[in-house]
Parts: structure tokens; C-alpha cells; sequence
């Protein structure tokens, strides 16, 4: 999995019917310079995100098929999904 | 997932048969720079376009097995298709 | 999936029994540059071919599980295979 | 696999009910220069730890849908696990 | 798949049952420069390996789901394994 920064919300009217009503999140890898300073990943990523998760939470992500598990859905055209809000 | 902008088509005469009337789009990955302008990358991956999307649309993308849920045939050696236009 | 350029082709006396007959050649990704010039990127890859194609040809690539369905074996080890030869 | 160091620990208090009670701990890729000096990589992964490992254990780490086969639960939304601690 | 360079072999005496008894080795990716030469990754993989391959061969490796096939072992937890030895 990856810790990722959570950076907005992506808004898709014309979209696959299993993604309707699935809150999307765009995030960015996290991880950590030689002081323990966080670095933000440049890639942007888009997430389901099961759990209403706002800008600046730091959330962990889950990628591939495991993600439809995560959102209770096993045949979802989703490759990545929130699986926990880190504390 | 990833988003994606829409930058051209692929021809393909000679291809897998599941493949025969289906639209494949080459898209490249968005990003955002410190001050918020698009960054498109530059790798160049090809999606089945269940949408029918044009050059410049920015579109949603999934990758992997996932990419056979969201063109509904189970057995199409697809491994990223769009699931969404984003708005 | 990735746009490749067919640039060798792989011998294996010794291999999985799966892949006895099976035409494997080596691909690098192709990408553009700001001018529309193609760039083809450093990794090498080996894929599976059904299509007999040369050196030189421009193919369509897909990577992962799917790659089995584009030879018609379920339980090969097989994570790339050419789908597509483009025009 | 990866060759990887274990490097901190995940706390969640919120998170996917089947993560409840799993170790998650934060790894990063192994390496070597040409001297043969070890590498850290750059990016932070997340793995569900079966094996009770602490920071700065040598760990070999799965990646993918195998992940789940390593801790024994074939639905969990896990994508990375220790299937090993390096001698 | 890639074509990998063996680097090593990896010790393990704490491991899932299901690893007991195979051979892990570590590889790195194969390139070449302009000039043909060759150019050896600097990520390090971990491999099973059912061919018992010794330093310095040049191996065809399968990365993801489908090295379970390579090994005959559809729920064991790794993620690469090799398929070939290159000629």
C-alpha cells in the first residue's frame, strides 16, 4: 500500500454506472527526506475513497484488484482505493 | 486510477479479435505543478475508450484486470480502459 | 496498454514447458517528444507474440494477467503479449 | 519480491474492518552501489506485516493480488505483505 | 517480462510455509545502451527459482499473478519467478 496525501475531488458526470455515487479522491504518494521531512509525490493518482476523507488527510491506499474489495464491489473498474485514514 | 488527457488514436488493423470494434485512445497521465498548471507526462499508454472520447478530453482511467469490468467482456487482453470524463 | 517498438527477438532452450513454441521477442516503449518525434524509452521488455511480428514493427502491447488471453492459455506465465500490430 | 528495510510502523484507527488487528509497518526497496553498499529507495510502501518484524529488519515483501495469500485471507484490500525475513 | 542478470541468492529462515524449500534469487533488469552494450538495472528483484540458476545467467522473468504458474503453486505468495533461461 501507499501512504498518500489526499489533494481533492474528482467530479465525472459521463462515467462507468458501477462508479456512480462513489466518492473519488485525487491523491499523492507520501514519503520522507534524510530530516523526516514529508515529501509529496508528483503523481497524481485518483482513489475511491469509502470513508469521506477531506483535503490534507493522510490516508493509506491500496492498488490493483485488491481495491475492489475495499469498496465492496468485486466486478468495480477500480485500481485503487482508500483502505484506512492514518492517524 | 489515473487522469488522463486524451491525445490521439490507434489503428490497428491486424489485432486480437476481442479487440475488433473497439476504440483505443492514447492518453498521458495529468499531474499538477507547485502552481496548479497541468503537467501531462511522458509516458504514452493506449485505453479502450467505451466513451467515445476526443483528442483533449481529460479522462478518467483504470488500470490492470479492472480494465475488463469496465469494457464488460471478462476475457479481452485490455489492461487500462476510461471509466469516467472528467468534468 | 503501451505502444512498443519490436527491436530483438529472445531464444530459450531452457524453459517453462508453457512456452515451448511460443514466439517471445523484446519491445521498448514508444513515446513522442514536444515535436511529435518518436522517443523510445530504455527498458526492455519481453512479450509474448502471436502475430509473427519483425524487428522494427510498431506494436500494441498489454501487460499483466490479461497478457494470457491474448495467447489462449489460462495458465501461462506470461505478463506481456502483443495484441495489436499498429498501422 | 522485493529486498526491503523495515523502517517505521502504520497507525489506523480508521480502516477497512479487515485490516483490524493486522501489523502494517512502512518498508522501503533495498539496493546496492557498485561497491556493494546498501540502497534505500526513495519510496515509502506500506506492507501488512504476519511476521511481528521491527525497524531495520531486512524483509522480502510480495506485491500485487499474492499479497493475500501471505496472510491468509483471500478478500483482504492488501496489496503488499512479508512473506520473509532475509538471514 | 523481463530479461535479468542473477545477482545473488536470498537466505531466509524465517518465511511463509509455502516458500519452504524454493530457490530465491535476485535479479536485475537487463538493458542496452546505443551501442549494444549491456546495462544492468539498479532495482534489485527477488525471484523463485525453479531452474536452479547460479550467478551471472541471463533468465526470463515473469512478474505478477502469473508467476504462481511458473512454480506450479496457484496460492503461493510470490509475485516473480523465472520462466527461461536465455541462450
Amino acid at each position: 500500500m501507499l501512504m498518500c496525501k489526499v489533494t481533492g475531488k474528482v467530479v465525472s458526470t459521463i462515467k462507468n454506472e458501477s462508479l456512480v455515487g462513489m466518492s473519488l479522491i485525487t491523491v499523492r504518494a507520501l514519503s520522507f527526506d534524510a530530516k523526516g521531512n514529508e515529501v509529496v509525490g508528483k503523481e497524481v493518482y485518483v482513489a475511491a475513497d469509502p470513508f469521506g476523507c477531506g483535503v490534507g488527510h493522510c490516508v493509506l491506499v491500496t492498488q490493483g484488484g485488491n481495491a475492489r474489495f475495499a469498496i465492496g464491489d468485486g466486478k468495480a473498474p477500480v485500481d485503487m482505493a482508500v483502505v484506512g485514514i492514518i492517524d
